[in-house]
């Protein structure tokens, strides 16, 4: 017998009982005559009575070693009642190490003072702090969460090809050399796109898979090169039915993690109502500070801070009910020069006085006006810029959430979801000078834009959809395209030739040309949703084994070099970089 | 709305109500006045009847369109009660093509005429017969039951990653090209086997989960570059509570997927038996037909067919209960062959009638000896020969299901399941010309082994287990080293240098300095699973898009070309292939 119980099981329920554990000790502890082991393991920690004559075994003891006990459950003199297991000790009888532990890199303990590398290079040690545990079983709750209630919703999850064929199309692919046909890639899935609208033509359904997807991009902090998925397509099916179906399992998911229950139906924003309000296309609605349109106002102002406007520029600002400090106003001004812009205008209001940068010019006309379109009672301060609609709404939607932040705004217990629809089809390319797909190429252009996306792509809106959690994108979906012609004048649309879709999309094209259903489906984040619902930072907080910002794993020390023979059977030979 | 109802959900009960349906035409029929469409998604078939007036709304129709329609439910005059839906029938008010259909390139059927490349080419209609839907079904609920009684088990899902490290021990690693870090490469994994290790150091107890492995052999019919596992392990446990856990699981499946009950334990059996009575380490126990030995009987015989036997060999020999047929012989001959022997000798008897190519020679005390071994009674055919013990086993053991085959005892309906344990620790590899670990070099050495595994290579046993069904392996697992010094006398047992334990296995080495668990686990194929439940003979059957025996994807043409760009990124080049 290996053990009875686990460290975080007995209770006064099993007084008497004589019990065999195993786990890790945490901490042994002499105290007069007798001594205390804390013995833990991922369920709790158990204390272990030492009584004087069995002192003896304890000599050779030391924390993270891993021993078995044989013992009987007693009932404790001073409780503990914070602990599951604080009722009761074990009067020690038998005591076996089965593994020694050198000293740690670092204490196993929740608050951890060490860097993150060496966290990471010993990360099995790190996953033995509970939190990370805790984080990990979140994690799989949320997962168990999501397929119960795609099985129960008669979804059939299909495992689709990691090894896929590299596109030009979208984000860069990692690559895979075959040695069976040398001088030939896979590539390793951005997502299972093309495979489950094949399985819609295939008559599949209601399809969904927790996916691993793969894109090789410049790592920022917290994006890994490998992440997990939530898959689903569904056929026969509008864009709202989607939602439907995805609200109803995310709700399940914050039920069973964080026991909070949703009970509204998510709201819906358009795109363009979302940067008009927000500056973004994913707002944070735990707050308001919602952005208004000013230029009307100063159409014949003579404040000298408006004297650079063109005609195609917009005044926009925000209110903030508060007397922001000097302080404050510098981290603002900073948020918004990560945008590009200068400093903010702002305008202060105490009861009736007027302060701030531009309040010595302001008209009686314009303060009254102010303080009607922005409700303004006691107190407020008045973050505001000029440029082009787009852009200073995007740059004030930063400032909104740093003021959020700076005002304590975001409660991290409160869930508020959205949807964000009728996203713009395409999205212009500094990098590649033209436009691209905003969402992917496969994306249905919105029944108003079907006729012409082509030739107005600036305003062509797409049939797509996005899930936002406290300003998180949490995941993007839309309705595609079946038809092979719309499909055909969306690729030549985003400037491919004719070529080079015959190439590397004439099979795909070729499918929808045999009878496909009307399908539409989604794509969720689990990684960045577990992280929410963990209430960190950090991606790798949820992740067993990440990656580092530069994509090592400190660990294992991958990637690394492989033998010439390895390169030598791929037909493939490395140049050194200079 | 776009349907009320799938194509296999109306019955009488339903009578009378307007329904909307969507789905595949598969049969447009003319009968006298009227018209039948046969409707059809992955749930069934409706029949939709048009009468008269409506038939102008068929003329464009073809089959594989999709169309959407709305009717009224009626009665069928004519039932089909094969059907689900065959009381019913659906009176056509419209008719709406979705998208239309080309002629399909082969009948979507289950019966279909059309070679496997051709179905390849096209999967996405492949995937609309019934038959591939089925068996994707069987495999999500496989996959299904699973993860539902691990979850109940209090095991925890684990996502490992698939950007690994490349070492060099076991099958050939997949690489991927790190473009972060050039010429450094990410391995594929062969299976999570260290990942889930350091989880138990890292204190996770109970961890599964479903993974994607990749090995890069060279490639086998039905053998595939990537493949699904159940992957489990679990801290302070032994080798039978493990497989306690994996029995418990696979009933369960056995259950959801082909609605067999199976009561008794699983039998369990040593390798050395297996090879013994079987000749083969995944013994078929549907049927017996089991292996002796006949040396001692033959010992001084005067056949001239043992005359080249040399003092280390052994004369083997089963016997089936019939006469066998020229034909049947040399089919059995072949088997032989393949396994490197020539012709199998063979003895027949007919109540008290010997024949055969040895018959002549036999003594009465033979005769008499073979009667006994084999229980013989009124017929038989005794198939023999020799060689060396382990090697005249294997040749058997091949003989004896080709055998089965023959004679028809290998009923698919019939789960024969069994533990094969004590596997040897080491296998010799003819092509390195060395002992190799037989498993992985992480298992730890049977307690008769531990002291001399090193030296007495030949016979040291390991703590390990397959899972055996109906003569396939469907997983393997074993007790772990959990000792960092038998871990570096296993690594020095199978060959490498204190170098190249230091540069590939030292981080791993040095995790089990930090006190670890007792751990076991095990690793379950579920493509392989899956194809037997399914009662196919082809891995690709169950897999939604598989590639062929050379590697390639026909549908996606994956592995292909990519761009000049893309390598340079990488800072590779191509050699070409001469």
């Amino acid at each position: 017998m290996n053990r009875t119980h686990n460290c975080g099981e007995l209770s006064i329920k099993n007084k008497g009982e004589e019990v065999i554990l195993q786990g890790w000790v945490k901490k042994v502890r002499n105290i007069g005559q007798v001594a205390f082991i804390d013995l833990k393991d991922m369920y709790g920690v158990t204390q272990i009575l030492v009584s004087d004559h069995k002192k003896d075994l304890l000599s050779d003891l030391k924390s993270e070693y891993v021993i078995k006990i044989i013992g009987t459950v007693i009932e404790r003199k001073s409780k503990n009642l914070n602990l599951s297991t604080g009722e009761i000790e074990i009067e020690l009888k038998e005591l076996e190490i089965i593994n020694k532990s050198e000293i740690t890199p670092f204490l196993i303990e929740d608050e951890v003072q060490v860097n993150e590398d060496t966290r990471m290079s010993y990360r099995y040690l790190d996953l033995r702090r509970p939190v990370i545990q805790k984080n990990l079983i979140l994690r799989s709750t949320v997962n168990k969460t999501i397929r119960n209630e795609f099985d129960n919703l008669g979804f059939i999850e299909v495992e689709t090809p990691i090894f896929g064929k590299s596109t030009p199309e979208g984000a860069r692919d990692f690559l895979v050399p075959s040695r069976l046909n040398p001088n030939n890639f896979y590539a390793l899935p951005q997502s299972p796109q093309l495979y489950k609208q094949l399985l819609m033509i295939g008559g599949f359904d209601k399809y969904y898979q927790i996916a691993r997807c793969f894109r090789d991009e410049d790592l920022r902090i917290d994006r890994q090169p490998e992440f997990s998925q939530l898959d689903m397509e569904m056929s026969f099916s509008s864009a709202s039915q989607v939602q439907e179906i995805i609200e109803k399992v995310v709700k399940k998911v914050i039920k069973n993690t964080v026991n909070v229950d949703i009970n509204e139906a998510f709201l819906k924003m358009t795109y363009k109502e979302a940067i008009d309000v927000y500056g973004v296309d994913k707002p944070d609605l735990r707050f308001n500070l919602h952005l208004k349109t000013l230029t009307e106002i100063f159409k014949s102002t003579n404040i000298h801070f408006f004297s650079n406007i063109k005609s195609i520029d917009s005044i926009r600002g925000i209110m903030v009910e508060s007397l922001l400090s000097k302080k404050d106003l510098e981290i603002l001004n900073e948020a918004a020069n990560q945008k590009g812009f200068n400093s903010l205008a702002f305008i202060k209001h105490d009861n009736g006085n007027w302060s701030g940068s531009l309040a010595s010019s302001l008209s009686d006309q314009e303060k009254e006006e102010l303080i009607k379109v922005f409700e303004i009672k006691d107190q407020a301060t008045i973050l505001l810029n000029f440029g082009k609609y787009q852009k200073v709404s995007e740059m004030l939607g930063v400032v909104r959430n740093k003021a959020a932040e700076i005002l304590g705004l975001t409660n991290k217990n409160d869930y508020k979801f959205l949807w964000v629809i009728d996203f713009p089809l395409f999205e212009w390319s500094e990098e590649e000078q033209k436009f691209v797909a905003a969402h992917n190429p496969f994306t249905m252009p919105h029944s108003s834009s079907i006729e012409n996306f082509e030739s107005d792509k600036q305003n062509a809106i797409a049939d797509s959809y996005d899930l936002v959690l406290n300003g998180f994108e949490l995941g993007s979906g839309s309705v595609r395209i079946t038809n092979p012609e719309v499909q055909t004048r969306m690729f030549e649309a985003i400037g491919l030739d004719q070529k080079t879709i015959d190439n590397n999309f004439g099979w795909f094209i070729n499918a929808y040309k045999y009878g496909a259903p009307i399908h539409a489906g989604f794509g969720l984040g689990i990684d960045r949703l577990t992280m929410i619902l963990a209430h960190t930072d950090s991606i790798r907080d949820v992740i067993a084994f990440p990656k580092n910002s530069k994509a090592h794993d400190l660990m294992n020390h991958a990637p690394g070099n492989v033998a010439q023979q390895q390169l030598d059977e791929l037909y493939l030979k490395i140049i050194q970089k200079k």
